[in-house]
Order: C-alpha cells, then sequence, then structure tokens
C-alpha cells in the first residue's frame, strides 16, 4: 500500500483550540495566546482554567476555581489502601500514578457519565488529587508519614509541601508554577493523541486519562526529563561536559534534551526554563544547572547539530531544575503528569463534545492460505 | 487543512502479521489461516501461541505453552489487596480490571524492561493473570469466597470455575473457548491502536495493555456488546421482537448488535457465535437466544439496512451466548478483554521489534493574538 502513514508524522487528525506549534519557528499559543505571554504572567490554575473554560477568569472566577481545586486535594480511603499496599521497591512512580488515577474511578458512580458537567468536575478532581497521590506514594516507600495537602497554598507549593514536610520558598514555587505552565499542553502529543482514543469509543475519563499516563511514561516522550538527568549524572562535573559531547558525538550516541519531531529550531519553552534554572541553581549552587549550561555551550558550537535543527528542547533544562527542587529523577514524569493533565482533559473535554471513533488500518503482511493441520501432523 | 483524516479512516499506519480483514467480503485471517478454520479447530491457547510466536505449536510445544500459562494465573498479594480494598458498588468491573492490570506492574522488577523475552514472559503472565481478576472482583462484590485457579482446567473452563464454583459442562467450556478464539485479534482496531501508540513511546507493556483496556471499555467498542444484552432485556420476549423492531426504525433509534467501521458484509465470526448460541440456547433454554435470532429474521427483510451493507457484527451473538454460561452484562467486556489480551500483546511484540513513535497533529482552530490581560483588568 503506497499510502502508509507510518508513525502518522504530518496526518492531521483533528481540529482542535487548545494549543498550536509552529515547529519551524518555534511558536507555540495556548488557546490565543504566545507562550511567552504565559511564561510571564501565568499562575497554573490559570492556564487550567483557559484550558477548559476558552478564556481567561476574572479576579472572582479565578478566586473560586482555586478554591474548589483545593477542596478536591484529598484522595479517597481505597486509593490510600492501594498506595499503602503497593510494594516499595521495583514499582515506578509512573506505575503507581498510573494505577492510583485508574483507581480514581473505582466506587464513583459518575465515573461512566461523558457529560460535559461531568468531565469538568471530574478534571478538577484528577488535577487536584495526582499531586496528593505522587507525594503520598514518595513518602510511603520512604517510610515516611504520608502528608494531607493544605488548603491554604497553592497547586505548586502545596506539592511541595506534601512531598518535602515544608513550605517551600517562594523562589521554589514560581519556579515549580512555570514549569507547570509551560508543560501543560503540546498539540497532539502522543499522550494526548492516546488519551483522544481511548475517549473516542466513548470511554470514560479515567480510562482516557490511564492510557495518557502509560504513554507519557515512555522514554521517548515525558521518560526522556528522567534520561535527562541521567545524562547529566553520566558527565558528573562541568569540567567533563566538552570531552563527554566529544565521545558521545563519536560513538554516534544520541544526545539526550536534544531534537524534537515538531521543532527544528529552539523549542520556545526552553529558554524561560533555562532562565529558571539559572536563576533557582544560584540560589542552591546545583552543578547539574553548570553542567547542562556548558553541555549547551558545546553542542550550539557542533555544524551537525545546528545544521539539522536540533536544539535544545524542553526536557533539557527541566531535568537540572526539578532537581533544583529536591524532586528525585524517577518523579520527574509524575510531575510532568501533574501539568499536562489539564491539557489532556482540556483536550478530552473537546473529543467528548464532538467524539468519533479513531480507527486506523493496518497491512497485513503475512500468509493468507495456510491451512490448519491436525496437532497430530504438525513437526 | 484539505488534508484532515478525521478518525484515521481508511488510514494505514503500519503492517502486521497478525491479522487482515477484508470488510467488503467479510474475510478474516489470523496469521495466515482462515477464520473460519480457526473456529472450527483451536483452543484459545493454541491462539495465544499462534500470535506470539507466528507459528502453530506441536504437540509437546503445546503442552509446554498450556503448563507455563496454568503456572501463571495466581495474582500477587498487593494485588488481591487491591480487589478486596474496592469500594463494592459503582465499581464497574472493566475499571476494576484496568485498574488491576495496572497494578501488575508494581514491584515486578522487570516491568519496564521491553526486551522480546521480557515481553513474551509478560504476555503470558497477562493472558494468565486476566481471568483470576475478574473472577476475584466478582466474587468480592458479590460477598462470595474468592476461589483460587485449578491447573487441571483449561483456559477458559477455569475461568467458569472461578466464577462459579462449579467445573462447567464440556458444552459450556466449548461455548466460551470458540468465544475467546473469534474475538483475539481484528486489524487495528481502536483498543490494539491505543496500546501501540502508547508502546510507541517505548513505555511499557502494562501501559499499553491498560490504555487498550480503557480503549476497549468504551460502549462504540467492546462495551457493545453489554449495550446489545441491554437491548434484548429491553425487548424482553421473542413476540415483542418484530414491534420493537418496526417501533425502534420509526424513532430511527440505532439497532445495537448491527453495522461496523470495517465490514459490509456479514461479520465471518458471527456465524460461529450464531451455531454457538443456538446449541447452547437449546441446552440451558435460553430465551435471549430465541429473541435474537427473531430480531435478526426481521432485520434481515429491512431493505435499509441491507442496502445500507449493515448486517449482525461480533456482538449480537456473543451478548446471549455470554449470558447462557452465566456472565453478568457488566462482565462482558472483561470477558471481552480474555481474549483480546493475545492480540494486543501479539501487536505489541510487533510494535516493540521496529517502534516508531505515533505522533500525528491537529489543526489548531482558535485565536492567535490576544494578549494577557492583568487580572485586575479583565471583565
Amino acid at each position: 500500500m503506497a499510502d502508509m502513514k507510518s508513525g502518522l508524522e504530518g496526518v492531521v487528525v483533528a481540529q482542535t483550540r487548545m494549543s498550536k506549534v509552529v515547529g519551524d519557528v518555534g511558536q507555540l499559543i495556548y488557546a490565543g495566546y504566545d507562550i511567552h505571554d504565559v511564561a510571564e504572567h501565568a499562575s497554573f490554575e490559570e492556564v487550567a482554567y483557559l484550558f477548559w473554560y476558552c478564556c481567561l477568569p476574572n479576579q472572582r472566577q479565578l478566586a473560586s476555581f482555586e478554591d474548589n481545586l483545593e477542596t478536591r486535594r484529598g484522595i479517597p480511603f481505597h486509593v490510600m489502601d492501594l498506595i499503602r499496599a503497593t510494594p516499595t521497591v521495583q514499582s515506578h512512580p509512573m506505575s503507581v500514578l498510573r494505577t492510583a488515577v485508574s483507581a480514581l474511578a473505582l466506587g464513583d458512580p459518575g465515573s461512566n457519565d461523558i457529560s460535559q458537567a461531568s468531565n469538568l468536575r471530574r478534571s478538577a478532581d484528577l488535577t487536584a488529587k495526582i499531586p496528593t497521590i505522587i507525594a503520598a506514594h514518595d513518602r510511603h516507600r520512604k517510610g515516611l508519614e504520608t502528608l494531607g495537602p493544605r488548603d491554604d497554598l497553592n497547586h505548586a507549593s502545596n506539592f511541595l509541601y506534601m512531598l518535602h514536610g515544608r513550605v517551600p520558598s517562594e523562589a521554589e514555587t514560581r519556579a515549580l508554577n512555570l514549569y507547570l505552565v509551560l508543560l501543560a499542553d503540546h498539540g497532539f502529543n502522543s499522550s494526548t493523541f492516546s488519551a483522544r482514543v481511548t475517549a473516542a469509543t466513548q470511554s470514560d475519563i479515567f480510562s482516557a486519562v490511564t492510557s495518557a499516563i502509560g504513554t507519557l511514561k515512555g522514554p521517548a516522550h515525558g521518560g526522556a526529563t528522567e534520561t535527562t538527568m541521567e545524562q547529566l549524572s553520566d558527565i558528573g562535573d562541568v569540567e567533563n561536559a566538552e570531552a563527554w559531547y566529544t565521545q558521545a558525538r563519536a560513538e554516534g550516541r544520541r544526545i539526550f534534551g536534544m531534537g524534537h519531531r515538531v521543532y527544528n529550531t529552539e523549542d520556545p519553552r526552553a529558554r524561560h526554563l533555562r532562565q529558571a534554572a539559572t536563576e533557582l541553581g544560584d540560589v542552591t549552587e546545583s552543578k547539574w544547572i553548570k553542567i547542562a549550561e556548558r553541555l549547551e555551550e558545546v553542542a550550539k558550537q557542533d555544524p551537525y547539530l545546528t545544521d539539522r535543527g536540533i536544539y535544545i528542547n524542553v526536557d533539557y533544562y527541566a531535568a537540572p531544575l526539578l532537581n533544583a527542587l529536591g524532586i528525585e529523577p524517577d518523579l520527574f514524569t509524575t510531575v510532568f503528569t501533574m501539568s499536562r493533565i489539564v491539557g489532556w482533559t482540556g483536550h478530552l473535554i473537546e473529543q467528548y463534545a464532538d467524539n468519533r471513533l479513531i480507527r486506523p488500518r493496518s497491512e497485513y503482511a503475512g500468509a493468507t492460505d495456510l491451512k490448519w493441520e491436525p496437532i497430530e501432523q504438525r513437526g
């Protein structure tokens, strides 16, 4: 078949009002607003409102919306039981999060209701509860007491509090808020697409978000931030960055945190993450941020990358930024989930409003005329 | 954008050696074998072997394969805990199965290993454990003692034993085996596609299968068998079938169990399910099978359906067949999962062997030039 769309690269599947990605000029728009504008001004809660209601809230709307999210942060007993029954070793935080989010559907009388009112309510629920799940599991596996959410802290700040057991500094809260804002949506990326494929059978929002979490987990998608951190650990010291780069290139190894399926110029989110990482690095004296800065300098001088449009992507500075917030590498993709959940649910609200089965075809490449031999006659 | 592939209808995404579906002639091939041949001869275990190893087993291979599956039927303690902690009301069996399958990754040291050896092993694990999960949850919600698997019974028979607490008759085992064989794969259906989208980010097999379960749950996919049973209940008696049909058509309502995105002739699996349902119906005196037979007679005489290539699909006789096996309607999609798991995992083994990100595009349909107003100035 001549018309095979391998990987669906460049195939347009649907319309969206969520975000626009223009790869060749490095542009990203969130529901009408340029990402640079959003990065400068937005709270994560405002971005959630923007995606779900397609406009910015006024002061009263935002206060009520924040209050609503705060009241939803607690998680049901059976989900807490599940977290506490999780084996403390060999349980990847993304596998735990995928399981716990799936479990949020259990006992919920409206879990199969795919009306817009139900989906808006459950979008708020998922967004509010995911940080609680992540922090509860991290403390469970460390043998620490789990901490309930605090309703006097905003989304970013409350998460760091539940994780670390101390109220974070303003600089830390600002850095995490920026990360959450920047990662919140990005066109038809694989996890968003998988959420839509699941929803397109009229399955429920918990199923769709569970699919998205499993998809984001992959090292070729959300898992890449964790891999980027491993790369920094591998380099180990700012002094080694140039030699490490030269050797990696000589061996034809891939450099993580660089290159993107859609962008062939610098990812517009990278600038803000670089700046935030640098600012936070100055406070926390993170050597990883220094290594990242040095490695980027080296890579920028390599025409092999620049000729091919390979620049740093969103993972590149996200890794040392999250590290500087005291977040362990195997939690990075869960924190990505904390952000992207508002994009997924926004896309799902769109999908359910005009739903249609997403069912492509395959080309069969095997035999067609074998005869079923009785088992006694098989070799 | 002129080239929008809404629903990806007709778009070819990848090659496969698993199954071939030819909609206009009603042909279905499993890895080289015509479905009619498979339906007549195969055990479910043979089909699993065929999909995972791309050939039929000889006697020794099959015996060893069956033994391997039998030994994997038990489920880990934390998954049993999860089932027992599940709220007994408002927990759809598909939501429970999605959660429990996701939880199988926890504590598994190889859960992120996507090598072929690991995937073959975990395919066997998932196939063996899914029936145990379904039966354990059903008995938990009914307040009955859960029953461990029996290694002297085959896949179909052991499931009915764990569910009902009695060893099924040969006729019952044969009917369930046939159902499991017929539903095991079907090209790039939505759930299989969602499993591949998840795996394509190099995420693990538990993530991919969890996505597939959530996708299968939808009423426009696997959930349709349950809806078809509701339709039979709604008709209530064979005497009412004709009048019910006439009214449904007059009101423009959709008839469930008829029509298919790919087939515009009779689904080749329907013939075998009709025959098996009729045979089982004679033994169990099921009125639902009689109603289904009568409704089909009526529908066949309606040129509105035949002119449009709308015939009965695989759900049509699956619903009363599963009902005659004492399986409750809200378990139907879980039993579909018991079957399709071998197709999903076969596709996943293919996908991982030649993996490539599945990432389409969207067309942005919103504004692009809004200015972020300070919140004080918003209306």
